[in-house]
């Protein structure tokens, strides 16, 4: 089996591309090729037998898809996109990578014809949400984005659903929470301090928390969103329907539970590394985000997390990030 | 004012000009000057000393926003589009019309800058919605299309929301009900039955009615709908929020309910004309088609029908279309 995963060298393509070559295989198929794309070149894994092609190109050129999908790749993990904050500062930008690049893609696979049909797992979000809405977003609630970032990934929802319905290709979008703890660097997501708060910490480093204890959101760790994006590539797509996009499971914390937990696991010398510097900016922006959801759907469709708790989630920043250890 | 009419030689662009026309002024504001766009010519109205340019071009061409919005309009109806029927059947022709034309007529808008911010009316349509669905369609129920003509006009009321909360415009989308009774010949709308089983028999000729007299559906009036758009022209559009597009009001009567209100407006001899010749495709299109709506949203930002019964639309039809007769 082939697969290609567009905006590999991103964190969830890393650790994408690091979970298929550990397992060898997806849906009891061996690997036989890994294309990695992105606009920065994706680093090529070592230690493995399979053949790996590491593209760097950009997503939002027309000319992009089309030798992308041409050696028709049975699974495409569409991971590509600029994150809000960039999108929203940078209009035309935004549109053309998240809306633009994605059309380019679906036309290419369309372009193909003779029955190629791939299985296309898209990376929505919780974005296309929008106050105002239930305490508990159910799967009957739709789009309501109030950004251009959650425009685009709602749009791209509605061409996919359309696309696979067509019999164009065979789409699922799947869309995340906020992945806590998000490794690495901040990138420009506004919702960054979610994971600031506990990684900085374990790290020995002070952490700013800019919003009140009380603020509640939606989380999934890194290992559990990978889990989605295989179980997407891999499950029955007819159970379905035409509704081809969902909310993925997840747990919903405050801010304080957050802390509450990393007491626990790490202890009160952790937790004293967060400063309470309240930013009523960022608390506007968080005021209008999802803080609970009822995802049923997702979970009868074989969905589940790697995670039980707030404090498994930092058990598996530790695990996975720190080598089991962290900064008492 | 200067006022814009995109897709001018439909039926309802038609029918809005001639509104406008009568009234000579649009929320207070004397007209001072009428374009009229669409692919075809649309016809010069005569009798009005109001200034009225024709122009004919095609609205998915790239270059064909900038010239009609370079005079700045001050209210731009975008009615433009291809109909359901055509839009399944030709996929691309739908994409690059009822899409991309939007796409670069809210970008020529923005283009302008300076302030320039129309008030942009766009007409959608309840095909945004695809079952399963509520029994009534309520206002917090979103995007669910089943078709690629209501893929279309979902994403168009999305990108209508974005740029209008970016401030590039002043946007608000109406889904219009099925328009009943519609005037002249049938277009490719699978719903032409709906009306020709009404329209058809008062000018004395038979109509087929190709699903069972239990089928419920969701009408308004021609009348009703450029009343609609006026009111969308004119009101207050702070009030909607960031939520841009909505359902409007409508009749939600039964096939059987449209016959016996025939019966009553215009006689069983009328009604004798209709000829039940089941089609299952067509009554497989239908069932997956909205029924009935709740519109508190719309009937609290002042939008009204023209009509309170099925009755009433027959009139409506019978004295706008037929001059106050029928063939009995």
């Amino acid at each position: 089996m082939h697969i290609l995963i567009l905006g590999a060298a991103g964190m969830v393509g890393r650790k994408l591309t690091e979970r298929l070559l550990r397992d060898g295989q997806l849906g009891g198929r061996d690997i036989s090729k890994l294309t990695l794309q992105d606009v920065v070149a994706p680093m090529k894994p070592a230690g493995t037998d399979i053949p790996i092609a590491i593209v760097t190109s950009d997503f939002a050129d027309p000319g992009t898809a089309a030798p992308l999908v041409a050696a028709k790749p049975e699974v495409i993990f569409h991971l590509a996109a600029i994150v809000s904050g960039e999108a929203e500062a940078e209009f035309d930008k935004g549109y053309r990578i998240n809306l633009d690049g994605t059309r380019f893609l679906i036309d290419a696979i369309r372009a193909i014809g003779g029955g190629y049909k791939p299985r296309l797992v898209f990376t929505s979000s919780i974005a296309v949400f929008g106050a105002p809405f239930p305490d508990k977003i159910g799967d009957d609630f739709f789009h309501t984005p109030l950004t251009s970032y959650g425009t685009q990934k709602s749009i791209c929802e509605l061409l996919i659903a359309d696309y696979s319905r067509k019999g164009f290709l065979d789409g699922i979008g799947i869309r995340l929470p906020t992945i806590c703890v998000r490794p690495g660097t901040p990138n420009k997501a506004a919702s960054g301090f979610f994971s600031n708060i506990i990684r900085e910490p374990l790290a020995g480093h002070d952490a700013v928390l800019p919003v009140s204890d009380d603020v509640r959101h939606w989380h999934a760790s890194p290992r559990s969103a990978v889990g989605f994006l295989v179980h997407a590539a891999t499950m029955d797509a007819a159970a379905m329907g035409a509704r081809r996009n969902l909310s993925m499971p997840g747990l919903s914390v405050t801010v304080g539970e957050q802390i509450a937990a990393l007491a626990r696991v790490a202890g009160n010398s952790v937790t004293a590394r967060i400063k309470r510097v309240p930013d009523p900016v960022i608390t506007g922006i968080v005021a209008g985000w999802p803080r609970d959801f009822v995802t049923d759907r997702a979970l009868s469709l074989g969905f589940t997390t790697a995670e039980q708790s707030f404090d498994d989630i930092i058990r598996i920043h530790i695990e996975d990030e720190l080598g089991g250890n962290f900064v008492r």
